[in-house]
């Protein structure tokens, strides 16, 4: 993309009302823009970073088995009677009424929907394990919205529901969710530390929040300073595999780690001290167990090997995809902007032309240009007749992990600069090492045709 | 993917209230299930043609230097009033009161919040042209809502909007959304033809819908028949190319077609008699140029070359992207079920395994299975211990263009079974040269990675 032909409004000033880093730097990057309390518009350049987490959580359940649907926003107030939650529910539902005077409501989740399809559909044991999920807007009618897409009103959540036949094979769903989870994260550039936690207003016995370490996380977290050291990495997994998964659970979750909510003062204490830590945390997902409750609630059952009719065993699991955005950039940022990681960001890298007009100049960037996108990566080239600080302003603003700068001098010794935003050092390079550095930055990735 | 692991709830009976072709597929084909009246959930099957077609639509956006956003659905009714729309749109819209007595409503289109957006960030008509688009959720409160996804209440619909500083650009962009939505449709296998259109309640001067003939088509038609004669093709296209584009719109539209709302006898009979066409046709987009409606009750001006501030030129352009997953079926199927385009369908080709649990035909099958997957290609694979009729009985009704048949009787001979949705025309040939085959077919759709 041609920054002279993108929309990239970006802001000099620090709006007013946004009172946290992320929301302070996607208002500036240009990214969002309010529309109404706790309600936005995902710009150009927000817009592209929320389609690269629904890429890879699409990627990673699809990798777990789990297949995608697309539930409607708007349903029946009488599905959520079956299940008693439209009136349980309070104030956040956002309740509607058509022209017709029939109860509607947007969607805040979808375990009744979900229950009411698999019922429609499923009567056997032998059509399971079978495991749902969508990404779609949700509505959550906070009383006080706030931190912009942090705790907004309208918001992109990926919900998955698994259907099992025995609390067993429902606990392993629940596992495989936990390893997809940590993949999915890894792969944003986060640590996502699965924590203890309750169960709200969904119920249910087995449940771990996913918590990215942050200052301005809204809850408070104790955990074993063990738990910062363990990583997924690009080991295999067969998802098939109970133990596997077992295990990947046991090594993520036996150490101590829980929010404010379920913090166990004795338990934390009998944790070496030199590793027992404080900080605060940004929940980007959760999973549960709650076995039959809707199932039964709403008569969700299978015949069983032996022909009696049983409740599936079910769960729920969720990622809050532009949550994600806002957490990723906590995260990630220094005084002078946001800092993507490689696995999200909106352009891989950015070509800044210190003489624009220059024949020579602007052949080369317009040559890097070509390289890049021919290779799968996508380029921003700040094309613009604006002076060079302004530029890498903007460039650092916006956060992208590499820069590559292009000017006349560096052209003599046949050379251009590639930085990184996130250590700001340089190197200078031929034109084509440049690319294939890059190329071979996002191959390790899984970004790029190369 | 394996289909003893999918959820693909076929319906054996054909629903009672379904009256069209596509409705009633739609629902044994387990595409979609419908939650209420107008609204559906869209299962595995049909959420993949979805988007299949949203990424056709995306990609041509991008080809036309459009660039996407992405804007909540629930909007302030505020922003409504300004344009006078609040009260105007009458019961269709969707309107809600939150817990703070704020009167929402659900978006049936974003005129207003577009430019809003605009107005907010674009004050220089340096920044010009500037073309925006979503695709996105809306809703419509039908009065009554029927033929399934071609008339519901909720639907997923690409609407763009142009801004640009004269009449001339905004009628260049309004070229350049035609020459894109003739792309679009011919990717997804669809003769959609311009036709001249009213405006409606979005108001404007000129307009044409986009019509896909079908014998359940809503609108009835009358054209010149060497309109269908046309097609875009691979021709290649500059759409920075004010003569280009112009080219396009003469070539597409100097030939007599319209719907019944602007139908003109008195024109139509000045076509020679045996190329006069009467049939009906379904409506699957829509360009507007409307000029200053917008930007001047909603003061979106920017200053212009001589310092002085105007109100912007203004288009919208929409793609039904839900109600094309029926009109394509409308278009495609026979009595067996659905007939997919390459370009759209849901998996690339199945594979029927005749003797399941036979060691060779298995071993066969999965090997087509894993050299059309390093193809880039999406199989799915019959793999159940079912009858051949039942399995056969599944692909047609599913719609996949392609099948491979495989048996231990082809495998003795080292060949398996070729067959086209469309033709019913089979070959028989050795595994290697079936997926050559495919690769080669859908490398022309630009499917694949080979």
């Amino acid at each position: 993309m041609r920054l002279s032909r993108y929309f990239l409004p970006v802001l000099k000033e620090s709006p007013r009302d946004a009172t946290i880093a992320s929301h302070q730097l996607m208002l500036r990057a240009g990214m969002i823009k309010q529309s109404s309390a706790g309600i936005y518009s995902w710009l150009p350049l927000g817009f592209k970073v929320l389609r690269r987490i629904e890429q890879i959580v699409h990627e990673e359940q699809a990798k777990a088995g789990h297949i995608a649907i697309q539930m409607p926003t708007i349903q029946s107030a009488d599905l959520w009677r079956e299940s008693g939650r439209y009136d349980a529910y309070g104030d956040e539902l956002l309740r509607i009424t058509d022209r017709h005077k029939n109860d509607l409501l947007f969607t805040p989740t979808a375990e009744e929907m979900v229950t009411d399809i698999f019922r429609a559909h499923v009567s056997s044991y032998k059509q399971l394990p079978l495991t749902l999920y969508q990404i779609q807007w949700k509505f959550r009618d906070e009383r006080r919205p706030r931190f912009g897409v942090m705790r907004g009103r309208e918001f992109y959540m990926k919900d998955g529901y698994n259907f099992d036949l025995t609390k067993e094979d429902a606990l392993h769903a629940y596992n495989r969710h936990l390893v997809s989870y940590l993949r999915t994260y890894e792969r944003m550039g986060l640590q996502a530390i699965p924590m203890r936690a309750d169960s709200g207003p969904i119920g249910g016995d087995d449940t771990h929040e996913f918590l990215v370490l942050a200052d301005t996380g809204e809850s408070e977290v104790f955990y074993d300073s063990a738990v910062t050291d363990l990583t997924f990495g690009d080991r295999e997994i067969d998802y098939d595999s109970v133990e596997q998964c077992q295990g990947v659970l046991e090594e993520f979750t036996s150490k101590y780690a829980r929010t404010d909510e379920t913090h166990d003062e004795a338990k934390f204490n009998e944790v070496p001290e030199e590793r027992r830590r404080t900080a605060r945390g940004i929940e980007v997902g959760q999973i549960f167990y709650f076995g039959t409750k809707y199932s039964e609630a709403m008569g969700a059952t299978v015949q069983g090997p032996d022909g009696k009719a049983v409740p599936v065993h079910m769960g729920s699991h969720g990622i809050g995809v532009s949550r994600l955005v806002g957490a990723i950039i906590e995260a990630s940022h220094d005084d002078k902007g946001i800092i993507w990681p490689e696995g999200v960001t909106p352009f891989h890298a950015g070509i800044v032309n210190l003489k624009q007009g220059d024949a020579e100049a602007d052949a080369a960037c317009q040559s890097l240009y070509d390289a890049l996108t021919e290779a799968g990566l996508e380029p921003l080239y700040d094309d613009r007749d604006e002076r060079a600080g302004a530029k890498f302003g903007t460039m650092d603003l916006i956060g992208l992990p590499w820069r590559i700068t292009v000017g006349p001098r560096g052209l003599k010794n046949g050379v251009v600069e590639l930085t990184s935003r996130k250590t700001g050092e340089s190197e200078e390079l031929a034109p084509d090492a440049a690319v294939a550095r890059l190329v071979e930055i996002y191959k390790a990735h899984g970004i790029g045709s190369a």
